[in-house]
């Protein structure tokens, strides 16, 4: 759809593209490591794919959440398809760490507390690691 | 884990329940049709779960949602596994309608509305075909 961001851009730096599907990292400062696994066409919901669609969709958000965890190693990965805004489907595969701005909460509840600059380099840092290993367990799918 | 609130009770209104998980219903005023689908073991990551084992699960999350389409018409569907206050895997499938109290924010942002008396109990009277049709999908896995 025309007026459809994901349909018209990447949705952040992009990691991977295959025919159905790619995967972004999002410049967030809070939330370093944070990507969104992206369905190429538009489509709302996960119920508007078929079968094969969502196992190759949560297949790719499978591997994401691996690498972040064996990357960041975060206390705990949220993994999320809202859509209430952009209503094309979109996986958020975020790390979460106890000392982040929102936990224990979601990323979209009231912010919590900053995050400190040496902490943010730290993870940024990590972070750096991420594309390759995602691309590496796609490449691992095959 | 003896602490764990989901390994000690149901969590919510029990729809189904099988060897390896369950649906329930959360009795949430503000969101009617609210489903939970609740790993029994405790395990904080889909990734800490084998292949076989995250099929399963979210094929009972692919039916939850389906149900709550066809029974509840929404305008969208939310979709999340969070587990930062209970690491104990367990998904949020959600209605959304752009009148319920939170939209188009997640339900865990800011509440922007309250719903009125009457959309509630139209929704919560929608909401009671829902067991039936997870329970049904369910039964057509097999």
């Amino acid at each position: 759809m025309s007026e459809c961001i994901l349909c018209k851009e990447d949705g952040g730096q992009l990691v991977w593209r295959g025919d159905d599907a790619r995967v972004v990292l999002i410049d967030d400062p809070d939330l370093p490591g944070y990507c969104r696994v992206i369905w190429n066409r538009h489509s709302a919901e996960m119920s508007d794919l078929s079968r094969v669609e969502r196992e190759i969709l949560m297949a790719l958000v499978d591997v994401t959440e691996f690498a972040i965890r064996r990357v960041m190693r975060p206390q705990k990965i949220n993994i999320a398809s809202l859509g209430n805004q952009v209503p094309h489907i979109h996986w958020h595969v975020i790390p979460r760490f106890t000392d982040d701005p929102f936990f224990p909460g979601s990323i979209w509840s009231a912010k919590q507390r900053d995050l400190s600059d040496l902490v943010r380099k730290a993870r940024r840092d990590s972070a750096k690691g991420l594309a390759d290993a995602i691309r590496s367990g796609i490449a691992d799918l095959a």
